[in-house]
């Protein structure tokens, strides 16, 4: 943890818990939290499994429940285009309409809008794009995306940003940097005066995203400037697309600080355990990432022992060991690696699902582990 | 249930229980056993779920158990060509391999090389084909069927037949027959010949199958000479294949009382609810059946009412009530109809899964609910 951060930590104690954030314990090796959203407390460090259009491939609910996932993240984008956000609020809202009654984030649709390369205008109202179903000509912009965000009734909700190729000219990000700022005010006013009309138990916390690319002046100017607007939580966005993991780890090390304590921070699009393992050191407290379960449906496990295992090598086909003996998925130790070949090979979908299992329990595992390490080691609170 | 069978019940107890099969009851309603096996013993009347290349699709091995399935169906042809049966005796047989403990039949790999439409040529011998994965020549006869079955290690393993479609000419039928005849006593042959070299322990049971179209003197003629060669169960195929439900039943009534009292059933490819009903009632005690899992996946759902629900119905977009608030299947007691629908027109697999379990739910719970009834139904054993 940043030397700063210990520092605050120590001397001003009272700012430690906001309404909707405790910080337990402040360690070497990350912070321990307690996060409270209208559908209940989420122990932080915490991985988000993303459910893109309410449901994740090849894991049923009753999975992610039996595998102790504590969030789910939702596309609102994917959930805009089918069924619509009216839809899914005639049907009580998102929680009741995917059938998960556990905290839910929906995330803002810029990140889908501005990579789907459907973009048609932006403009400093929002985006004109294609939908990539059918084509449709529809806008989002900060406004129209708190709007939907609050109808489809998640518990954490995104502020509409700018999220550019981390490789585009400085002078791109600084404008995307400029317009995210801009969008994030009117994201608070729209956020503000739809919570003026909910019962205060039901109002979703608003979340600011700082961009900047690998510009740490620009991360810099973004953080203070929404910090000075205000928001529940912060994002770090714009990251683990293209950038070497060092600059990565150097922005997350460099943004940190810049933020409350009291609030929890959110590093968007990364799941890798190790890449977790540095941001929570560096003071993160959430994750959300789809690499586990693309990475599960190619093959690519990963083992409760910390190796990978490429299942499609050819040694694979006469290997009849269990997948993983000390597997946190029951599937894993159920199953031989040889049958877990045979049915990848096949295209049988079960093998999918034995993948994805083993994955995603490896990852919300090893964040359950860090979180359960910082029992042990002194908190600096 | 056949009166003359109901007379044999009553006449010749010592005739009700076979090694492998206890006839515990002939009611009105159907025939209630058990079906004793190398991996444990399965309560007749039973519907087994058929996990093609040793998995369902959408459903886990985890599931099927849940759901009371007490056996599975695994397809010979397709293990045979991936991963091959000496990769899977390598692994200590199919139950090992797909991780599944309980009794496991193969068919003969017949009924797919003649209807893949992959044959080369057909000899007293067996059928030379092609690979459907790469083309492939290869060659199964009934020598060969029961050597991959035994290599592959079910519980009960079928006899290779012809299984012609039952609208061509009855002189084809009655060739086939005869082949099917030919072919039964090679594979009795085999069978006992592998047999001798095995724990007597670990002895599957073999099933001869039952041809001749809807010709009732050719099924006369195939039931008589197979029971005259002898066999642990006998199947009814080449039936649910064109010919109308009428007609099917006639053949079940006509063929069940010409087979022992003491052995099991099976009437094979036939899995529809009001099917089953009518088929026990004939004196069957065994089923398999792809339909319920095809008819799912394309949104059309068996209710626990006995009803139909085709999901895909524009209605049921804005219909938030609950899938089955009584199924036997905890996923269509979570989820909303609109939810299921959204699922399904989104391509997401969740949705088929939940289909899925619903239409395997109601199959089982059928099939176990017949016995129940039998208990309550006096029997004339």
């Amino acid at each position: 943890m940043h030397r700063q951060e210990a520092h605050l930590c120590k001397t001003k104690r009272s700012r430690y818990a906001s309404p909707m954030f405790r910080l337990l314990a402040a360690t070497k090796i990350g912070r321990k939290g307690n996060l409270s959203t209208p559908h209940g407390d989420v122990p932080t460090p915490v991985f988000m499994p993303v459910a893109t259009a309410g449901a994740m491939k090849g894991l049923a609910h009753t999975d992610l429940e039996m595998l102790g996932a504590s969030m789910m993240l939702c596309n609102t984008y994917h959930l805009h285009l089918q069924p619509g956000e009216n839809s899914i609020a005639n049907a009580g809202g998102l929680h009741s309409f995917v059938g998960w009654d556990k905290p839910i984030l929906t995330d803002s649709g810029g990140f889908q809008v501005f990579s789907l390369r459907s973009i048609r205008k932006i403009t400093d109202d929002g985006v004109e794009f294609r939908s990539h179903l059918n084509g449709n000509s529809l806008f989002i912009g900060p406004k129209e995306s708190i709007t939907i965000q609050h109808k489809l009734g998640a518990d954490i909700i995104m502020c509409f940003d700018e999220c550019p190729p981390s490789t585009v000219p400085r002078n791109e990000i600084e404008a995307a940097v400029e317009r995210t700022l801009r969008w994030a005010r009117v994201c608070k006013e729209t956020h503000e005066e739809l919570c003026s009309k909910k019962d205060p138990s039901k109002h979703p916390l608003l979340f600011g995203i700082v961009q900047g690319g690998i510009h740490m002046d620009l991360r810099s100017h973004c953080a203070v400037e929404l910090v000075k607007i205000g928001f529940d939580g912060y994002a770090i966005g714009g990251l683990a697309v293209g950038e070497s993991e060092q600059e990565m780890l150097e922005i997350v090390e460099h943004v940190c600080p810049l933020l409350p304590v009291d609030r929890p921070r959110y590093l968007m699009g990364v799941g890798k355990l190790e890449q977790m393992r540095s941001a929570v050191a560096r003071g993160i407290d959430m994750f959300d990432c789809v690499l586990p379960m693309r990475e599960a449906r190619h093959g690519s496990l990963y083992l409760s022992s910390g190796e990978r295992l490429r299942i499609s090598g050819a040694s694979y086909a006469e290997d009849h060991s269990i997948i993983d003996p000390h597997s946190p998925s029951p599937l894993s130790r159920r199953h031989t690696k040889s049958y877990l070949r045979h049915l990848l090979h096949a295209g049988e979908r079960y093998g999918e699902t034995i993948a994805c299992m083993q994955n995603m329990a490896v990852t919300l595992q090893t964040v359950r582990e860090l979180r359960r390490q910082m029992n042990e080691t002194g908190s600096s609170l």
